[in-house]
């Protein structure tokens, strides 16, 4: 059977599931609060043009603003200064928009310390047990924070929320395969990430290297450790630098995963590997 | 080899393609003209928060605005006053965004007569040919408008583009198994499609029956008359009646198809068959 038809066939007969990992977008989410001195996005908003009405008896629609990076978005390498020469979010090629995740897994952490910040040695251990980075995988970082999003003070907590420190963010930057990082908070980079001794690190380097970021992530909980496959979906904003998206995970029920349960913590470990063709043995 | 393995290292050596169906989106992206009196959709438009200056000197970003039915755009049911009970577009369930797609070749009809109305006697005659529509999948609707993108007069064309008659839309929506209609035109619904006896009958249809609509399609000569997987990733605005979306596409190379060419116009005859699992005989 070709691939694609088997693929069709497992998502009907749920063998293969899709996972909705985009917060819902509206007028209540978050949006990063900066200085006053610095330009500041726009939330989601929203004007009615017709409602069934007058303005158009038979259609019901709304004009939208937002910004490019409000609610679940993709950072493109132009965003940053560190990577002013490379990518717009329109000359991303499609084939990036498709690609393998690793979920690593740091929850408990983050609830002991808002401030947690992931170092080279915490994706090292994980790797340990879990096999190497594969080379064009989103790298996608769990935290709990998601489950905050109903709750926007707690979401934004002061600015204090987990992200990875500057020494992890250019070693997953400029030493690995890995195509980008994904997180759960409002932005890639921790709450006080300004403070920091390379400020906004996964900015800076993930950017600078030509690589992206996805935030606002949900639903992390119900990805395996390693074998989801990502669909990314940025709006083609010709110039742009991000763009809300709508992101969407393919996971497989499989060895060592049930798509009724949570991940299995059990786990079994597998030989280190580099290559995308490793995903074979998961 | 597990099948989301084997789709990745598929998509690794080029044996499945993604293939972009969504357009630019710019300031020049065209949206459609209605009546003076009638609320008016906003094309897209951005203002830039910062760029590398003062109001951000690390940050390039834009504010940005359009309507929820600017440019490449899903269309929900309760756009159209006939589905008004239906589904917002963050309603929709997830495995609905990740389908298989038909690909219905009228250029030459569209050519000779921008005002060409599909019907269901061609619809039929299609699938004489190239078999049954698959249920769940979505019909897209070539009509060669695409090649028109860049030229914004000839893409509205004074309201002339071609659509779907009256009884083909009745008959697609509900009396077929597909999950809704893809079009290259600015919305789903013929230039004229206001004077017709069922005023705007894609959207009356489609709408009224639960099922989708997606337009400003690009790309389409590069998809298979069967058997391209169709991703559509509109934003989960609450409330929502539709969205600007990326579409992007899954082809695999195989029989009676090289991704190197156009699509084979000896495309063999194949047996009816209206289940998504006839897909494995192509």
């Amino acid at each position: 059977m070709p691939l694609l038809s088997e693929l069709v066939a497992s998502m009907a007969s749920g063998a293969v599931k899709v996972i909705d990992l985009t917060a819902p977008l509206h007028e209540d989410t978050s949006v990063i609060s900066l200085p006053p001195e610095r330009g500041q996005p726009w939330p989601f908003q929203r004007e009615v043009i017709s409602r069934y009405d007058a303005a158009g008896p038979e259609v019901y629609w709304y004009n939208i603003r937002m910004s490019e990076h409000t609610g679940t978005h993709f950072d493109a390498p132009i965003h940053w200064i560190s990577g002013r020469d490379r990518e717009d979010i329109a000359s991303i090629a499609p084939s990036r928009l498709i690609r393998p995740a690793v979920v690593l897994d740091f929850k408990a952490e983050a609830a002991q310390d808002a401030d947690f910040l992931l170092t080279q040695a915490h994706v090292e251990r994980w790797c340990e047990d879990h096999g190497a980075l594969p080379d064009g995988a989103w790298l996608l970082y769990r935290t709990g924070w998601a489950d905050r999003r109903l709750d926007a003070q707690a979401f934004m907590n002061g600015n204090h929320w987990p992200g990875v420190d500057p020494g992890c963010a250019r070693w997953l930057a400029e030493e690995t395969g890995i195509i980008g990082i994904g997180v759960e908070t409002v932005g890639t980079d921790a709450g006080q990430a300004a403070t920091l001794s390379q400020p906004f690190p996964c900015h800076w380097y993930f950017q600078g290297a030509g690589k992206y970021g996805i935030t606002q992530l949900q639903n992390l909980d119900s990805l395996p450790p390693r074998g989801a496959v990502i669909v990314t979906s940025p709006l083609p904003i010709v110039g742009g630098t991000g763009s809300p998206s709508r992101i969407l995970a393919l996971v497989e029920e499989g060895d060592g995963y049930s798509l009724s349960g949570t991940p299995n913590s059990l786990h079994p470990k597998r030989p280190d590997s580099t290559s995308l063709s490793s995903e074979a043995e998961v």
